[in-house]
């Protein structure tokens, strides 16, 4: 294929519009569009798959921008290949309510498939993409039909490659010899410092060539021919990830090209202007879009159409001869979960003392039983965690619909890459110890901002880690992701609760992070049908009383019932509550709230964590008893008690509770 | 040098230490112990330069045990080369109170210098370690003196080297060209979970020289002339960081050896048994230090004394000579400030309204002209975080003293490697937008746990951010660092706060992180005497009033102010309470806090942020204003209004609390 002039009007125009776009608001990044154009067009024009009448089409290349700063290129991308985002929206670049915010935002943009901007997380999404992938076309491409058939490609950046979590993917994705993963490098020498040589010079071909990735190197980026050849390559190289690095100038044909100052402000009137004369373009009308770039918009749309139409044809014959995977692919697409998939949670049960990570481990594989396209794993923790899917094989080269995914010591790119799966439409989780949660917040937060179905299994959770000591011991995590907004977090406080947790966070598609136990706890006396609605609301009466309300979470729950012994020797008389989810108990009415932890009562809270946050769960006045401090090395038992998790301590709160709220 | 059955004694004597300590414990960590013993003992005895009698001997030879897991061969080195680390706290392994916790923590045990055990911090903080020692070295060896000249030693492991934030920091060492940086890789191919070959097949060793690193493969790692030449040949290699890959096996000796079963749980007594007889070691008694051993102890100690002299006296020449860098060295090593350091602070003086990033940006350059060991730089946004020092060079290969620093798009190293810079002495920062922070939050905690005065810039500290949209919008993050204990938390609301909160932080020594604006914001109408004190209170009164108090930070400030302005017109008495730190506030007597916000004043919290936690710090009963949302994409004062930040907001929430107050 050779470039036409057709196809360099085109990509001025993609170059222009994120231009314009930019000036129109007076904020965003110039300087990618301007250097990256061509091979995005090379991309869009002449490799990607997809209809942009139908952006949900399942079997479409998923393409990441993860460089997600170059937003307003994507924008220009999806206009001019014919999606539904018109040229108004362009105008309203990074303005409220536009489908063209600063950074792209899955859900609010046809054609974003992950949202992108904090750098990495676009890399190791489409790792996760290709994953997922894989996955689908190992499980449904049977009987000789081929309807999963699709390539993940994304533009990364400098800024994207210097991040752990782009090295952690990029080491699975070699690992796991992801040959359908094409990467394309947008090399400028330039990030937001200045010359990435102030910080960055390794040798990032012979690097990603030693993770296991096919590297090949574009000279000229602004070279259609040479990127689309080198793209074309790529994808015959089945069994490896591939990279090309692509040689560009950042702010090409500004006056400011191959500078820092190109990268993330307006060029100004000014040298806006000097960029259009310099590649041949008027100056006016802005946001111009010729009809050489118009017949792209049509061609895309007809080559589209016709795409989307050959598979519908596949899938009838799919749906004829393999009903019931059809019907799986079907309800993966949209998202439902399959008819009874939860029931063989209704057959586990439990005689005494569970952990809760043990209980979490059998909700998982009996989720699992019911749901086939739930997989996941653990960082290098999968023995502790207990998050193995029974009878189902690891998920490796040989093995890509396996369900048991070896993330490796890898707790950030775990996050990334089970967004990345979510995306594609699985149920993907991902576990480690409860402490780690720490190493994976930016992808928790990116999951909880794009209303991802993302879980995250979360085990070890108090100082009963014991002798591994603060270095292990979470203290500030579980009401650290409480406060991430649209995250919800559950702490069961027995087997029981812990299934019912599950039950409740697969049947919201809501992000979801569990905190369980390692050590066993009691079996609490409720039943399950009273269990579940608990947790649906958040909380609930665990054992009644009339003086004071213990409000507490996970193993701390025991404690409470100890405690109410206690009190009840004294004659007083103690409701302990135990509250799973704080998120569904803040969307309960105040009426229900007030039935299961009535203002009229005193109120003390119980977590094995920072206090700090729970008188805005359980209300003013609560008496708080938890941990402000970092823990000790030693046995678990022992360092609770050393730490004030003791009856005796809970029971000088309700005390002190009572008399505060008489005074 | 060849090994002889005395050294062959010494390592088994580590061996069987941390066994024996393993056993005693019921917990903890033998298969590193036993793989990795030969090359411990390869560095202790041959290599390192250190005087067990007195570990804080500055120019001393760092060794940090990445793999924070394989405690007990740490502990049993220390032992065995003199440390005043008797055999009781061995015998104390992992329990409460010891100086032998389970994973190594700074400040508690002699002889260990960071601590480690979240996988991946050790390594980083070994780079932070050796970028200070060149620092110091380019400062401080003049006039023909050699006053510093030390290495930095490590063993990393495999789950080390999959973690993001190893490999950034891997990178960045490369790009410095840390010549005096030799990591040995305990290459056991064995993690938690299994074989490394589940998820980590790539090529480490082409990897790191990817990223311009020596490196060199030992083929037996019991080999200990082979280890030994191969740290000699690193330590030749004077432009280049140095890994040696070391091929162990994991549980050496025992009957689990070469398996994941080794890693993490005792061997059980029986396998101990039988792991002695297989080496040829008496299983009675346990604990056994034979004269080998302690004939390695005695000499350790003389070696030690012997260096550390010769040390001593080179330092006195050099007080001699170069009596003011002397004095700074001293001051360094024992970590105190010099005298006056902060008078340029008091010489800022600010004019209208300013980004608090931008008087950081200048408190950060007064310090700096009276702490000469102050230095850092930012993750790639330097220029946004206003984070240079001015008049000093970037630090580079060429430029070793720089005290500018680009650490690239690498947060997570960037905090590991401040972490490791400050336990050499240094005062070192960071810095990024603080929605990022979550990207570093593993070794933010590091540094808290660790008592270490780590500084951590986070500027945009709000839905200001504006056209970036949501992904940089930061939410939960202020909140959320406040809940990591032992972190001081400054949300400066002008610019002379701004300057107060440095002067604070540094001077307290304790692990602190800045939130700062990105836009301007008034000069409050206070004088700096005043403001002052109230930093170091955590809070102070603005503007008084009598009906209700409103106590804001940062930007909010202002936002009070004008809500109290339109009070003012209802006849509504306001008092504005500026909180700027609400751990020096935690601290306070409840006399202090009830002068500055009564007990019997209604209260409104004000923050541009989740409001969860706010009537922890503020009192019960505080209604509360911020954002429980995540962010959108448009101007900045276009987000702050839609999400509630508003005038109106404020007045009615103030009216709201003064009625629950008197109802």
């Amino acid at each position: 294929m050779t470039a036409t002039s057709t196809d360099q009007k085109t990509v001025d125009t993609l170059r222009f519009l994120a231009v314009d776009m930019v000036e129109q608001a007076k904020s965003g990044h110039p300087g990618l569009p301007l250097g990256a154009a061509p091979m995005a067009f090379a991309l869009y024009k002449r490799t990607l798959q997809f209809d942009p009448a139908r952006p949900d089409w399942f079997d479409r290349d998923r393409f990441v921008l993860s460089a997600g700063h170059g937003s307003a290129l994507l924008y220009a991308l999806l206009h001019v290949f014919g999606y539904d985002l018109p040229l108004d929206e362009l105008k309203k670049f990074r303005q409220l309510g536009s489908k063209t915010p600063g950074h792209p935002e899955l859900g609010v943009t046809p054609g974003v498939e992950v949202t992108t901007g904090p750098l990495g997380q676009g890399f190791a999404n489409g790792v996760g993409l290709a994953i997922a992938e894989a996955w689908l076309a190992d499980r449904y491409n049977v009987g000789g039909h081929t309807v999963i058939d699709h390539h993940t490609y994304a533009i990364v950046s400098d800024g994207d490659l210097m991040e752990g979590v782009a090295q952690e993917a990029a080491s699975l994705a070699g690992h796991l010899k992801l040959g359908k993963l094409v990467y394309l490098y947008d090399a400028n020498d330039i990030s937001l410092d200045g010359p990435t040589d102030l910080s960055y010079t390794e040798d990032a071909a012979k690097k990603f060539e030693a993770m296991g990735w096919h590297v090949q190197t574009v000279g000229d980026g602004n070279d259609i021919d040479a990127v689309t050849d080198a793209v074309n390559r790529a994808k015959a190289v089945t069994d490896q990830p591939s990279l090309i690095v692509v040689r560009t100038v950042i702010g090409f044909g500004s006056p400011k090209a191959g500078t820092s100052s190109a990268h993330g402000s307006p060029l100004g009137a000014d040298a806006a202007k000097q960029t259009k004369a310099t590649l041949g373009w008027p100056a006016e009308p802005t946001f111009l879009v010729p009809d050489e770039a118009k017949a792209a918009q049509a061609e895309s749309r007809a080559r589209g159409a016709e795409l989307s139409a050959a598979w519908d044809a596949k899938m009838a014959a799919y749906r004829g001869d393999q009903p019931d995977l059809a019907a799986e692919l079907d309800a993966i697409a949209s998202g439902r979960l399959p008819a009874g998939w939860d029931s063989a949670l209704d057959a586990l049960t439990f005689s005494g003392p569970t952990a809760t990570r043990t209980a979490g481990g059998k909700a998982l594989d009996a989720v699992a039983k019911g749901l086939p396209w739930l997989l996941g794993g653990a960082a290098d923790l999968s023995g502790s965690t207990k998050t193995t899917i029974g009878g189902s094989p690891t998920l490796s080269p040989a093995k890509p619909g396996g369900r048991n995914i070896f993330y490796g010591v890898r707790e950030h790119a775990m996050g990334a890459i089970v967004n990345g799966m979510v995306a594609h439409g699985l149920r993907a989780y991902g576990s480690t110890f409860l402490v780690f949660s720490d190493y994976m917040r930016g992808a928790i937060r990116v999951a909880a901002l794009s209303h991802q179905p993302s879980l995250f299994v979360f085990t070890h959770d108090s100082v009963f880690v014991g002798e591994d000591g603060p270095t292990h011991e979470p203290i500030e995590q579980v009401m650290s992701l409480r406060l991430v907004p649209q995250l919800d977090v559950y702490r069961p406080a027995d087997a029981v609760e812990t299934v019912e947790c599950w039950r409740n966070a697969v049947a919201s598609g809501r992000t979801a992070a569990f905190a369980l136990t390692r050590q066993d706890v009691l079996l609490l006396p409720v039943d399950q049908a009273a269990v579940r609605q608990g947790v649906e609301r958040g909380a609930y009466v665990v054992a009644d009383g009339s003086d004071v309300v213990i409000g507490a979470t996970g193993s701390e729950v025991s404690l409470a019932l100890a405690a109410r012994d206690a009190l009840a020797q004294e004659g007083v008389s103690v409701r302990v509550v135990s509250m799973p989810c704080a998120e569904n108990w803040a969307r309960q009415t105040p009426e229900v709230r007030n039935e299961i932890a009535p203002c009229a009562m005193a109120k003390v809270s119980l977590e094995a964590g920072v206090t700090t946050g729970w008188s805005d769960i359980l209300g003013a006045g609560t008496v708080t008893v938890g941990i402000d401090r970092f823990g000790e090395s030693a046995p678990g038992e022992v360092v609770y008690a050393e730490i004030g998790m003791s009856v005796d301590r809970v029971v000088q709160a309700a005390k002190g509770a009572i008399a505060a709220k008489r005074s």
